[in-house]
């Protein structure tokens, strides 16, 4: 603890040099950990994918260029969120998903290797805490990112998630890294604010019962999945804003996530 | 100028406290910024309203609930982004507006008045002249949202757009307010970040010629339009981060747009 309360009180002088600078809390470097979500977006075998469809395009008679289009997509594709009601009954929605779970500091587990070499590996509850004995315990209302790597195969659906292939068949040939269900219970714990990664899903690919959805959704802890950019992140010190679209009844929605990096001490 | 700097001033001091206690700059108070997007979400007359269709919902074989829809929408319907591109060829895209012109410091304009009075009104470059003698010129990079309270008739489409018919023949009964040229013309000239409202359109509903789209969206300068909550705002002190899906080639995108309120002093 006493490393991170070091580190806070020289990143929040550094702000207050900053600030007088600048104007507002929010100035500074910002990375964008968002994929762009298109034809080429990877979605679950089973699900709808995006579909971006001219409305309009050109000269109008008015003498002045105009563009539209509508969109067509499941929730979840892309970058995007995970509502507690996803895996649920009864828990919330996109839209009622509270800011305070969606902006805080971010804690970057880095699991590169051991996902490197095991395409279905789980990140276990001993990596969470290898990080804490760096950084010191996982504050409530962290936002956790499990960085395996694996954003780099984005948007080769093979490398990505172990199948190009669509429908429910292929389910069964996924093969991706995600969590143990003792590193979602060890999360829930620590009363985290969301949890993501740089996978298509919480849980591993050959997970059948997707018991890492079950216990943090079921704690109202929502997910961000195919989260990009991982490393431009610091373990500790970059602070995150994700901001679902604010979909009525949502089980899920596009999600356009950045993070702040910390202050130049 | 000397009013801001000293306001920048205890806002630094202030924040500096805050982040003491707190452990990241984006802790403090938030205020969302966006409708919630649904059926009953105001679209323009001739878009493609909302679709939210279910793919699952309820328990599952495998013993766990589990919920997924698909969504249909118009890229320009609720709280939305405007692209450069929508009204200029060849210029930013939604998924290519930087993070700089969606972060940034807000001047919030209240026209409420000469809009609750003129439906028909169009914000004057004297609205923005009225509201930099009182807290010094526009900086390069803020965010400029203009109230004009017509939040409050939402989604009352008849009440907030002027008509709640669909179609081509219905565009030309749209009544409220938007920018007159004088005011995009001066915006653009203080190079503003982005510009956003809590009307349909940057454009006043009788608007033939979308002239305050074309001179801000052809200087790259994107809209925020059907934002909501603004009286919840300071005319200067607040910061806003609007993130619109990450839509490639998009010509706008569903926006959620919040703000981080200025600390107590």
């Amino acid at each position: 603890m006493a490393f991170r309360r070091m580190a806070v009180s020289i990143a929040a002088a550094a702000l207050a040099l900053g600030t007088a600078r600048a104007e507002s809390p929010l100035q500074g470097e910002w990375v964008d950990l968002t994929h762009t979500l298109d034809e080429t977006s990877v979605f679950w075998p089973t699900a709808k994918a995006f579909h971006h469809d001219a409305e309009s395009f050109g000269q109008t008679e008015g003498g002045y260029f105009y563009s539209a289009y509508n969109i067509r997509t499941s929730e979840h594709g892309g970058t995007h969120l995970d509502a507690p009601i996803h895996f649920a009954e009864g828990a919330q929605t996109a839209d009622e998903v509270p800011l305070d779970r969606l902006i805080g500091p971010a804690a970057v587990i880095d699991v590169t290797e051991a996902s490197g070499s095991d395409r279905d590996y789980r990140f276990t509850a001993q990596d969470v805490l290898d990080w804490e004995a760096r950084h010191g315990e996982i504050a409530p209302g962290a936002i956790v990112l499990f960085r395996t790597g694996f954003s780099k195969f984005w948007p080769d659906r093979e490398a990505y998630m172990g199948t190009a292939e669509r429908g429910a068949e292929a389910v069964a040939q996924l093969h991706f890294p995600g969590l143990s269900e003792a590193a979602a219970r060890l999360l829930k714990e620590r009363d985290v604010a969301a949890v993501g990664l740089d996978t298509p899903s919480l849980d591993y690919g050959q997970s059948k019962d997707f018991i890492a959805h079950r216990v943090l959704l079921g704690a109202q802890i929502p997910g961000f999945e195919n989260v990009t950019n991982l490393d431009r992140l610091p373990e500790w010190g970059a602070s995150v804003i994700a901001l679902p679209a604010k979909i009525g009844k949502g089980s899920g929605a596009p999600l356009r996530i950045v993070a702040l990096l910390p202050k130049e001490e």
